[in-house]
């Protein structure tokens, strides 16, 4: 690009933090691990305007901003944060770090395991919501950021803003939970199990094993991407974008028959499976799958969030049938059961899940006008 | 079992037509085919007591009763066909059989071609529901059945049904559509594209071509029918059914965690890739995809229905997200504004796309009293 887009970040340098030892929720002890973050915005001097962006299954920390004029694509949610954006860089200091087990720098299954020298592969511990928080709160600690004006996320990144909510109550002010759910449904576990064999009974996954045998389960990864994919999208938008158009063939004879879906599918799996690690697969939907905040209280979740003492902003999406608004509206009838104050919102949407990353004229609003208080209450 | 249970059918014995030649919608001629059925009841006199069973995707001729008193499992619709059934075998005569391209006894890609001597394989033709609804016709023929008195099917069995009634309109008297669709929609396609997907990828398909290689795709198999499993639940059943509840492990600590669902999903994998063959299951899903009797129309679906001459009874299941009640009101409008008789009915029902397959009290009361005017109307 010739110049950086109105409203941009701009170009961003991602750092590192090194940390250590950590004892995993798992038993296992975790020596030393880096976490790869960057930052938008500055922290104010009583470091007050600091908000933590959390990421979802296949998000990362570049969530704002261009790595280099080169860059054509910014972060994953340049649409929400930057200068006048509803994450209002002119007004907060935004943190966007990659979760422990990622696979864009963080340290995951793709790093070194300094005891064997090998890649960790399948031996990289289980790591939980729980876990993340922790790091989390030790990058805030690095930061010297004594507590989060706000923390936020969709998706799996809005039940850690839940988790911080009810394990450090004194570090968070607003938890703003989008597109989630207090736990995962039967339905969405298969769907993550679905995708999870898909990977392991790949050949080439070779017991997690594929970066020492050379390989790397390609075609496991893309059918389980053309899977997650498919559920984040709604069945109107689907429909909408693609209909049964054919990108080729006859359908009256059957002839070379290509919906213009299945191309698209097939070419958002082929993508992923180049950028992104098996074994972080397997982890981030096992992270999923367990997470269940009111099992620490005796599976009472208005007792679990009975612990949070911030405020609440809690959006669903209409069309949203991976997390639907129905799991929203559990949390915030356990919120107001709690006690605690929330702003609930189910907003229309005609794009699923994948609304929470899109330009939704009322949810970027909402989020605006609700941050634009947050950053006035730290005197932004 | 020692005695066969009350209102069944016994143990019924398939039989096997041969018919030929056929050109088929994609161009090809088939010289030669053989067609499996049951039938089950008596023809009346004046032959006018028939009642012709579709199957759907991964269904068969044995739709009810037992192949010998070994046999502990009886046919995919046994609740609804039998002696004081809602499909009363008492009254009507029905005709079930497996449809060309299947792989349970009529020709189709496991069978052998007599021009090479080998398994068609990938090289069976594709055939269309149009197709099939001429192979049915002329199975009628052979059975020296004029006209049905109903035809019913669910999912694509209902489509069959809904095609009889348009291309052979002074074939059939009613016409029963169960949980289907007028076309599919780009989120239906999406999951049969990446179950083919899972198919064709597994090493073992070589080209469709596992059999000669001695082999079989059973790990893309039993992904497929996992996914398909988990399409024709409701997320209410999935939940009440299995929950969060593990079959092994702890999630505290993340250890050996396996979730009920996880386990039935698999055995259900596994026990479908032993009795499927890989490429009926990717001849299926294209029927089901290509299938638009308005496109024959102008995509004017009330025109096409408009060929009909017989009543409808169009059936859907409120939690049913496969093919959604919304599906079946798009038929029953059109049916209205072609001026036919249909009656339309949401059933309350817990389990999904399944339920047309369950015991769901008013759903068989309805097709029982629907079918009680049926028989009547032919003198039974």
């Amino acid at each position: 690009m010739k110049i950086v887009p109105p409203h941009s970040v701009g170009v961003v340098v991602p750092q590192t933090a090194q940390f250590g030892p950590i004892d995993l929720q798992c038993g296992v002890r975790l020596p030393h691990f880096e976490i790869v973050y960057e930052t938008y915005g500055q922290l104010n001097a009583d470091r007050t305007n600091a908000v933590l962006v959390c990421h979802a299954l296949s998000g990362h920390h570049h969530a704002a901003g261009y790595h280099s004029m080169d860059d054509d694509k910014p972060g994953w949610w340049d649409v929400c944060i930057g200068p006048g954006k509803p994450i209002d860089t002119n007004r907060l200091f935004v943190v966007s770090l990659n979760n422990l087990g990622g696979c864009h720098g963080s340290t995951g299954p793709r790093s070194t395991d300094p005891s064997t020298g090998d890649p960790y592969g399948p031996t990289f511990p289980t790591v939980t919501v729980k876990d993340w928080v922790r790091t989390q709160a030790m990058l805030a600690d690095t930061l010297e950021i004594p507590a989060f004006a706000a923390i936020i996320g969709g998706s799996l990144g809005g039940m850690q803003a839940m988790q911080w909510a009810i394990d450090f109550p004194d570090r968070i002010r607003h938890a703003l939970l989008i597109a989630c759910a207090s736990k995962l449904s039967a339905q969405n576990i298969a769907f993550n199990e679905i995708a999870r064999q898909a990977i392991v009974t790949d050949p080439e996954f070779h017991g997690g094993n594929y970066i020492k045998a050379g390989s790397n389960p390609d075609v496991g990864l893309r059918l389980a991407r053309m899977l997650g994919h498919v559920t984040y999208l709604s069945d109107y938008s689907m429909g909408d974008r693609f209909g049964r158009e054919l990108k080729s063939g006859d359908i009256a004879s059957g002839h070379d028959v290509e919906f213009q879906v299945e191309s698209y599918l097939r070419y958002q799996g082929s993508t992923f499976s180049k950028v992104f690690d098996a074994n972080t697969y397997l982890l981030m939907t096992r992270a999923l799958d367990y997470f269940d905040p009111a099992r620490d209280y005796g599976d009472d979740l208005v007792k679990a969030l009975g612990q949070a003492t911030c405020k609440f902003l809690v959006v669903s999406f209409s069309t949203d049938w991976r997390f639907a608004p129905e799991r929203s509206d559990e949390i915030i009838d356990a919120l107001v059961a709690a006690r605690k104050d929330v702003v609930g919102a189910n907003i229309d949407a005609a794009h699923g899940h994948d609304s929470f990353l899109l330009q939704v004229p009322r949810y970027l609003e909402l989020l605006s006008t609700y941050l634009d208080r947050v950053a006035a209450e730290c005197g932004q």
